[in-house]
């Protein structure tokens, strides 16, 4: 052969697929499987891999294809706000993986508004993108057939439901909630309230509030009107709501709030109020954002894959565009963090 | 007359500039110079109009000329990152100035690197964009060659450096991060520390460091490269820089943070070393946003005019896209808000 050296031997060689599945003592198939985030790889291997194809700078191309001279390299992304940071963790993983293909992420916000998010969807598709991202997956019809008339890629983050049409990319906000509600019965907790956020137009907000629910009437349980309290997404709001909580006669010894913001709040609002969380309350928050612990004493949350949503949003969608290939939903794990403000009921 | 109706008789009728004048009190000149944020208004007057025209519903219409036609009514923004939400309230405000003239803004963000930023400039020019706007004044001349040679309206924000060819719509970071350390210096401290954002990049990062460099020298002080640490913005980050300081010989009474999330990491290094701030040592932030308030104690820091900024840029530009008139630069004031994170030195 004309040349011995070793496929890692020539540092100014692309590494591919092979050098992968070399380093990371796996098949190729099982390296693309794990790469693809599509789901069919255990946690261990899929980690190997994802160490292995950093260590090595690959990047999977597709299929050899680049992307075609009529296409825009634009994706947008309509996130509902950048207040609190909620999306920033995906949005930024997403626009990484975009990114390494040459593909700039635009993003809008529709302050969780429908007719907004409608007209920005209008918007991107008149100023020319490959793909769209959005988040949830409950929208007025008339938004879809906007995407599906032009024919464009998309892809749904946030939520996991059973037997969508699209292509979901997100986790089980109603499992997530049932579970971490039971953790909490599981500590003696029998009186709960809850602070959500606005359930009318967002999909998420609403699973947890029945994940909640559900969870409570399994144990006999019920989350009365007075119980839960909805509230806009924000500190302020998460503090005022849980004030009015803590003003009822049988005050819960556990408080769960619909994301990290309302429970900081809530922390807030404990202080002022001159409880101690956990000893006198607990407070458990949802998302796992930097706030979690940033605040003291840390949140008790669920973390929500935050980062890989991205990432697989921006290879599914890559996929799509480049190979025309319509990509399977995917659903990813999310997982209950036990921090201090979780404490053993009184 | 054939229309004997007061104007704000008919609730149909869009308000007028004399309407809000009449409810201010104010004349029509004052009202016009109050909503340009042109800054040639008294403060308190300010308030009186914008009350007056929020109440009215009442938006400028920059002289009755509608967006032409030829225009894509869609600005770009440029920021250096989603995480950590310390832009997302002055894109926020921007955002709603432009949708109350159905413009579009579509955001882009760069990392903090000046070649990702440079690249984003094109794709947004490439897409159309009618203006554009990004964060800080040093950048590579290619950077501004690419926006003069397209004639595209553009604004910095953040920063508000003297004799800019530019315009810009920001603040003095030098100026602000100096009468901040002249107060804690007036709250007797001697030994203080700086943790500060990465400044090869970052001009406002590079200027506060700079301002409490100044205020330090005013005193007779110094920041010794070993009071100086430089990181990311990030709340660990933050952390692993205030424990650096915590473990020199002689540890500072003292950190000023270059912004809220670094001063959020210094708190949890201290709860972690056993100090209670402010009695054994205080923390100081700059920006005020919302994680302010969310840790305890909550933290003295800068207030920036995050709203006025967003807000003041996007009137700026839909003046200069519509009448073709370029806008004059801007310097909003700050304001030092003293919390229970800052106390007088042991």
């Amino acid at each position: 052969m004309a040349d011995k050296r070793t496929p890692s031997a020539d540092p100014r060689r692309a590494p591919n697929i092979e050098d992968v599945a070399r380093l990371a003592g796996v098949s190729t198939a099982t390296v693309s499987r794990s790469l693809n985030s599509s789901g069919r790889v255990r946690e261990a291997t899929r980690k190997i891999v994802e160490t292995a194809a950093r260590e090595l700078g690959y990047t999977p191309n597709f299929g050899g294809q680049a992307l075609a001279s009529n296409r825009t390299n634009t994706v947008g992304a309509i996130i509902p706000t950048m207040e609190n940071a909620i999306f920033a963790r995906a949005i930024q993983a997403l626009q990484e993986t975009l990114a390494e293909h040459k593909v700039t992420l635009l993003v809008a916000t529709s302050q969780y508004r429908p007719d907004r998010e409608e007209a920005q969807i209008r918007t991107l598709l008149a100023r020319g993108v490959d793909g769209v991202v959005l988040i949830g997956n409950r929208r007025a019809p008339s938004a879809y057939a906007l995407l599906n008339a032009r024919g464009i890629p998309f892809v749904l983050l946030w939520s996991a439901p059973a037997n969508s049409p699209f292509v979901t990319i997100g986790f089980d906000n109603f499992g997530a909630a049932h579970d971490l509600t039971t953790r909490i019965l599981e500590k003696g907790h029998r009186r709960i309230g809850m602070i959500s956020g606005l359930t009318a137009d967002n999909d998420r907000a609403f699973d947890r509030v029945q994940g909640v629910s559900q969870a409570l009437a399994d144990h006999g349980l019920s989350l009365s009107p007075h119980d839960l309290v909805e509230c806009r997404y924000s500190l302020k709001a998460g503090e005022n709501a849980a004030m009015q909580l803590l003003g009822a006669t049988q005050r819960p010894t556990a408080i769960i709030c619909g994301n990290d913001v309302l429970a900081a709040g809530a922390l807030r609002a404990a202080r002022a109020s001159g409880l101690t969380v956990p000893d006198d309350m607990s407070v458990i928050g949802f998302d796992d954002i930097e706030l979690a612990t940033a605040v003291f004493p840390p949140l008790a949350t669920v973390r929500v894959p935050h980062r890989r949503m991205g990432v697989a949003a921006g290879e599914h969608l890559l996929r799509w565009m480049v190979q025309g290939e319509r990509p399977p939903s995917l659903t990813l794990p999310t997982e209950f963090v036990e921090r201090a403000s979780l404490g053993v009921a009184k």
